[in-house]
């Protein structure tokens, strides 16, 4: 299983357009030690030339272009992409639709949750229903698995995780399962297996055993402390209202990968006010002392 | 007055994502002499510190950043946009809104026809109430000229062009006057007069007057030939069904610049089939010859 980080950074991208805190002006005037970060996206393949995209951020054209095999230039129009899962109905995992709308139709998995939100307060489906096909619904049932014509190899099982719909969302204010889910993603061919969650905060007994089977973890690592966003002065809600498990402390993301052996273990969706985007800080260094990468524009994983 | 090019593409940008004709092909393997570019914005300025965006494309968080002068550092969270001009309702003008989300609320201007695709069909100002405040929405009337405090001695007076509203709109089928808009800028401390339309089909009397007026013409650059889409084998319309004047031939945009003596004449908006886009092409030094030039991203003017 090819696996392509086309984005690391969570919703805004790192350095977020308005965002002056210490991270976005260090990295802005060359004092941090730290590489730019678009918004949160992967790319998956069996073979390495047809792509299933998960999630597609309003990055995605500088994205595609900076991975030269969505290109494979077999036609006068082409692309690598070969599907698309949403793993939830946010505007910065969902927007780069709109973007792809000269490539129409495309072959996109979402939950009933998602399509509900994207047929009505975001109506993305509706919108490209005008461009040759648009977007046609595969729809994911939780715990039911697929796979996509694309990539027969690699099998989807999805998990739901907790966490609210978005705010322009009908049902913002009455949370179902399916709203924001994770991905288990097993290579059929060579066996390895993935386990996807940019956004996660509770795990039970089940999601732990699966995590501890799986050859790679690529997990939320949106903050660094649950207070962070206050800390920074940049924002008023905890980790916990947004559905993110911070990496510090008791309970946190760090002591949970602690008691995994077997997998690479690489944090993903890095917000901007998130210190380890730092290369030179002590919370960079404590993530190296317990074996965790932070994930970057541009990295390739193999299982 | 200050003219910033954030973006000098037609819809796509320059490379797109999906297209493999011989401009995107030769800007991707590097044998085409060509500056890649992302989608059609600029932004405006009285003072070279408080800005007007007219267009807010998908490319918008790569085009601030950029652009330094957009993030002027003054607060822990700061922008140097002061008011939004959206010129239509396109995918490719409106998109970049749900990117400045986190710095709600915005100042938008448009017309009636564009503030009803925005809320229908796309929408933007919908979804966007539940940030902050979302979009203010200043109602553009035809013909009546405004100014926005952000920038008091930029007087904009819009004209209506001819061209339909977008596939996903209510009233596509129903063109009106102000679903697309051309802008007459003045400087009123420096005098300078800016002329922008980067969809521009038809010129009548009034506005050939008003073009031999401007010191700059900042204008529709999409298309070198009418079937230019059907030559390069990637679509079936002309430039005259999307309302856009090609550059070559009797009654083209050449010979209508031809017509003007004092302004300085820059197309824009420019497609990615376009040979003017190749700087060794003969159409390009056609160009020069008649004194137009192209538009690029980072492109500054000042009048």
């Amino acid at each position: 299983m090819y696996i392509q980080i086309l984005g690391s950074a969570a919703g805004g991208g790192f350095p977020q357009w308005n965002c002056n805190c210490a991270n976005c002006h260090g990295l802005r005037s060359g004092t941090l030690r730290a590489l730019p970060r678009t918004q949160s996206s992967i790319a998956l393949s069996d073979d390495g030339v047809n792509w299933v995209l998960c999630n597609a951020s309003p990055d995605i054209r500088a994205q595609l272009h900076n991975f030269a095999p969505m290109q494979p230039g077999r036609a006068l129009r082409d692309t690598g992409i070969g599907a698309i899962i949403l793993l939830d109905s946010q505007i910065d995992h969902t927007t780069g639709l709109l973007s792809l709308r000269e490539g129409c139709p495309h072959q996109v998995w979402c939950t009933e949750m998602v399509h509900q939100d994207l047929t009505t307060g975001f109506p993305l489906f509706n919108m490209l229903e005008h461009w040759n096909g648009g977007l046609a619904w595969n729809r994911i049932d939780l715990g039911r698995s697929f796979s996509a014509p694309a990539c027969p190899n690699l099998r989807f099982t999805p998990f739901a995780l907790r966490s609210a719909a978005p705010p322009y969302s009908p049902h913002r204010f009455d949370p179902h399962p399916g709203d924001n889910i994770g991905l288990w993603v097993e290579d059929t061919a060579t066996g390895g297996k993935l386990f996807y969650a940019p956004g996660l905060y509770e795990v039970d007994a089940e999601l732990k055993a699966q995590m501890a089977e799986a050859d790679c973890l690529l997990v939320d690592g949106t903050l660094w402390s649950d207070d962070e966003m206050q800390r920074r002065g940049v924002g008023t809600r905890t980790g916990r209202e947004m559905g993110h498990l911070c990496q510090a402390g008791p309970g946190g993301m760090l002591e949970l990968l602690d008691g995994f052996s077997k997998p690479r273990k690489v944090l993903i969706h890095i917000n901007n006010t998130n210190p380890i985007l730092d290369e030179d800080s002590p919370e960079r260094a404590e993530l190296a002392r317990h074996h965790v990468e932070v994930a970057f524009d541009g990295m390739s994983l193999q299982l």
